[in-house]
């Protein structure tokens, strides 16, 4: 059976997922670059862009799982775009088209939660976005059924990946504590008490500074 | 200058210092003995209440540092009893002296931080207990004056610590972050945004499950 898992997932000491105050040009709030600076540090983080060089030690080694073996994503529209309520833009010129440019790094079938369904949009590379309105469970069943034998990556923000974890849906859970305190924004952990009861837990801290914590689904 | 230092600071995964239910049985409340189970595990732990053996590694390593060059105390009145609102047992057969026997574990002055005065306690092996009512800064400049050269320990609970970090008091804190889930409780991390500004951060994982997270201020 394929696995669902998150990778590279990173929040603040104080457990935040994301800051606040998201706007197109500032996707994490008040976090700005700083939930995500060790990975793009990696070689895999340079890679995902295009780019060269970077290290190639632990970080690089945890951070790189996020690209094997995976057939689908699913997303929340949070992670997709800043706009919320009834899309506004759709057929438009101007129509927003995520945040990755034409070729985004998915290359595989990726359905969006929203209230809000609207027509798919096909990228290079192989990304197709799908927006669906979902429960975890259907959703996942979806994804499944696009991903054949490979496995389905929970592409975050925070809010989905708690509603997957509270229903029970995540094999695999890879989580990055930054060492900073955001103090405000979205918490991934709220409501989750007692789930260390579900999964062997890892802890592995990087000369980086942050520590890779690792679910593995009992 | 002496030092003021947090020691064996234990939190769980979602940031709560203390659990939720506190009773002069449950003194963690619904954490039960899970913050610090780590610490017990080790020779420090073990030697504490008189005991022998235990770990001798990273844990071990950590924690006794909780036991050198300090002539001070400062704990908040959560630390020292599960009784809120006036004292109602001083001077009765039944007073309240803490949870730690006859011989506590300080062997020295302990200030105890509480809007009740009261006579102050003393114990056998060096450990007085003083009550009062004072702002971060001045219950600290009580706790230097009797800890003379030596260094003044910032004992908890989580709101007395964050009170003590909030007014920039603080040299040295080990935080202990525990891989469990408690979900509600009093949370260490809350109003701190950007602290990280002020202390270099290191993270150090355990083979015990646990991370070390110390902040030296610069």
């Amino acid at each position: 059976m394929s696995q669902v898992r998150v990778h590279n997932f990173s929040i603040s000491l104080d457990g935040f997922g994301t800051g606040d105050g998201i706007t197109f040009e500032a996707p994490f709030g008040h976090a700005g670059h700083r939930l995500h600076e060790w990975m793009f540090a990696t070689r895999f983080g340079r890679s995902m862009f295009g780019g060269t060089g970077g290290t190639s030690g632990v970080d690089h080694s945890f951070a790189e799982r996020h690209g094997h073996g995976f057939g689908a994503e699913i997303m929340g529209r949070g992670k997709f775009s800043a706009q919320t309520g009834p899309w506004t833009d759709v057929g438009t010129d101007d129509e927003w088209r995520g945040w990755w440019g034409p070729n985004p790094p998915f290359h595989t079938p990726v359905f969006v939660l929203t209230h809000h369904p609207r027509p798919s949009i096909e990228m290079e590379g192989g990304t197709v976005f799908h927006f669906v309105d979902a429960s975890p469970q259907a959703a996942l069943d979806l994804a499944r059924d696009a991903a054949g034998d490979l496995d389905v990556r929970i592409g975050g923000g925070p809010t989905m990946v708690r509603d997957f974890l509270a229903a029970e849906l995540i094999d695999t859970l890879h989580v990055v504590q930054v060492p900073i305190l955001l103090g405000r924004g979205v918490r991934l952990w709220d409501g989750l008490e007692g789930i260390e009861e579900r999964y062997d837990i890892e802890a592995v801290s990087s000369p980086s500074g942050v520590t890779h914590l690792t679910f593995t689904r009992r």
